[in-house]
């Protein structure tokens, strides 16, 4: 009899212990209502810790308030601290969590008030360097990307077409690298010129293809101008070829799956390159 | 028999206010040729009270043609106050249109004149916004966009990729600032260097990554340059991405709908993400 | 017999004639060898004539080259006035080739030059005006895009996309009447601003949006640099627009008729709206 | 017997040469592993050889570097014959190697340094062209190109989109002639005018119309800012229109090939334009 009491109150606290534990999951869901609303709580905290973080490198604001900001920091990290500590603690594999890219930045996240803490990296030069950490929370930004349909798009849509703009990215590099030699040919030799050496020159072509044109470096003979405005007129063209073909990508996958990138018969996401929906095994 | 007469002329008079709220209407439904007339010599004013509101922000202009300028104010928010009245007089449920958007555009593009001529109000700081509410006019020109088949298919198109647009909007804004960031460490510890703060550093990011280039902010340092170098091939590769995407988008639904947005049965014009027509219900 | 040997030297001219007229013909029109030939001598004539009218303008190249300028100018006025001539006399409809926009751009090409000799016209005021006349000629230029397959596309895009592209004209400015307004309210106050007045802040918001950035006008605020940030990602953002729509429009049409636009019966060119050949009456 | 034994030795003889053979022609094929692995050695060298090159052109880092710089020349100089003289000797019909272009530009890529030793040469005029034959390099590069999927997609679409490209450049540049010319009128007759000239003009045009704004020259009347401001947004806008043609060219061949453009049967890469499958006769 007395087991069998034994067994229904371990039975009880299971089934408590067992709703916490529900609860803090719906919390880190960002599919049931309370997670998509903690999930906003986060992003807020975030944004504040960040602009916290900014404001302390320009010297007025950070003397003026001084106490405020750093209150903010501490309650900050605190929070960051409990979030991640829950979040280990209810996830199913927490190894996976821990050593996946957003448990990695979400550790990383909380470390900087800690060590700055410690007395040894308390000075100025390692302070800097400290503080720098905490801009590696925007990456958890990045989290929100994938839980809303056009953020998930997004990112499906750069990791489709990551090859084709790094090689139009390595293109336009050859093609700088190429024009800014021959500019330094022709302005290099004038005294007082710019373009003192090649990779100035090179910088000069990228400012100019790319169509940025900060107007620090410009050409000052005739066949400078005529040769700038050669590069200018075939940046502002030779756009539309990774557009282009991008596009081309993009609406060759979208027709495959519809736009919202959701399998037909079960309604979840797919990947844009699989064959296969890997929630139900429906050919896509 | 006089009941018989009073009926008959009743019914006249009926008829004869009938026919001057018909014409009223027409002239307020650009689908009818006086309508389309009408709506251009409102935009006409509407284009005009803008220019002047314009104008008197330039000191010399103001003084030489003071006359002329007020004058013109007084003519057009006559006509402005005329046209609104008669739109709320003739239209078939009035609140509606009092509180829709254009019925409260409507409504604040007529008041600035008649709050100035209030002598509390009139001293220089009020007027001052008083004279900003006249811009408010300037949304009366969105109502055009809805009437040209060309306008109406932009603002679809900027309803239908309003959340994709605001998801890149997001994904730069995170791009600058890790970039801005990056770019303080680097060049934030120069003596006399123009990236004072990490806001002014995401402030250039911006400027540079949308290649707009200002030039009031430049990098001095090799590694700044190099830096930025690749913030411009950067910039100027991912626009491609945003652009892939609408035009998939587009494509998508213009395939489903035809280029115009109509209805293929009753030919009026439809909700670009509708699956039925609003009008008679065909499949679309 | 003197009658019929009278014909028979009579039908000998008109061969004769005709066999001239023929070749003229021949000359006139791109579709033949002779015709491309000769089409490519006139683009080199006035693009010759081009940079002989753009270097008179410079104070030094007009002094120091003035006789080789001059006879340039000279011979190439003859080049074109014979053209004219032999245009008007070998074109089946004089009338319709005179009046037409081509007809009336060759005519105002050769012009210039005999106006200039006219005493009355040859004071310095009238002769700037003359020479401007002059530029005219780029506008034969287009001619060719007529027979460039590449460039009937071209032109028929712009053709086809023109109201659209109006409508995101048209959009553009009110956006940018409305970031300029309000930016001149936060920075116009300001002594020493360089938003001096709306026009100005209008101008400048143009060259932001639009990213062009050329920095002769930056917002020294933390607002106003806030507000640029926007503006220019704004501007980095919705070109994706216009660009999804006219892609869509494209696609649309080259899957109607091929990417030639040509006609699948008869393989003459066809207007892209068109839904009947113009040449052989196939359905498109 | 002897006959006999010596052909088995030269049998032996020819095998053992041909395994080298095989090597090296394994070497030279980037299908094979060790292909790639070279390949990847090969363009790390011709990275190397640039950067030596380029840091060479600034004064301070050729003094202070100049035993590195000179011994690397050196040894990358050496690398670079040795492989063409493999290549050519490996090729299986030498002559279409040496005289194909990627032939030319390698053999061209191994000469700087021998041409500067030559006494009669070795003047600092000479020098100074000679060792910008190394910048002929970067060309090599281009070989990557074919080889990578992406790269071989965006070779394919410059080829498919040249013209296109070439026609919209023709029809920019007439814009520009048209836009820097109207400029020259209202902003060139002021004193201390920045439109010094056409061509000045012209190319103020070109750094507006592409969007690059450098902001060296600068419109100052106010019918100058105006004009401007429309060049500008014209500029915005119309690039819409060579991405809408490129994208729907991109999407046309896609679709007729599959996004890898290979052959469905034998999966070798097909030419873009082609109709036949080159390797396998395949329909596309």
């Amino acid at each position: 009899m007395k087991r069998e009491r034994e067994r229904k109150s371990m039975k009880k606290r299971i089934v408590q212990i067992d709703s916490k534990l529900q609860f803090l999951k719906m919390l880190f869901n960002p599919e049931t209502k309370a997670g998509r609303v903690f999930e906003i709580i986060v992003m807020i905290a975030i944004a504040l810790s960040l602009i916290v973080a900014f404001l302390e490198t320009n010297r007025t604001i950070a003397i003026v308030f001084k106490d405020v900001l750093t209150v903010m920091e501490y309650v900050l990290t605190f929070f960051f601290t409990v979030e991640y500590i829950l979040r280990v603690y209810c996830s199913e594999k927490p190894k996976d969590y821990i050593f996946s890219f957003f448990g990695i930045v979400d550790l990383l996240a909380t470390l900087p008030l800690y060590l700055s803490l410690i007395p040894f990296l308390a000075s100025t030069r390692y302070l800097f360097i400290i503080r720098a950490f905490r801009l590696i929370r925007i990456f958890r930004v990045l989290r929100l990307f994938a839980f809303i349909n056009e953020g998930y798009l997004l990112l499906q849509s750069l990791k489709l077409s990551f090859n084709k703009i790094m090689v139009y990215f390595l293109f336009v590099l050859i093609l700088v690298t190429i024009i800014g030699t021959v500019m330094y040919m022709v302005e290099g030799q004038l005294p007082n010129t710019q373009f003192t050496d090649i990779p100035t020159s090179i910088y000069w072509a990228i400012v100019t293809l790319t169509t940025v044109g900060y107007g620090d470096i410009t050409p000052v003979t005739r066949v400078g101008q005529f040769l700038s405005g050669f590069v200018m007129i075939l940046g502002y063209t030779i756009i539309a070829i990774p557009t282009g073909i991008v596009s081309a990508t993009m609406i060759d996958e979208t027709k495959k799956r519809g736009k919202n990138g959701r399998c037909p018969r079960c309604n979840e996401r797919t990947d844009l390159k699989a064959n296969y929906c890997k929630h139900c095994g429906e050919r896509l």
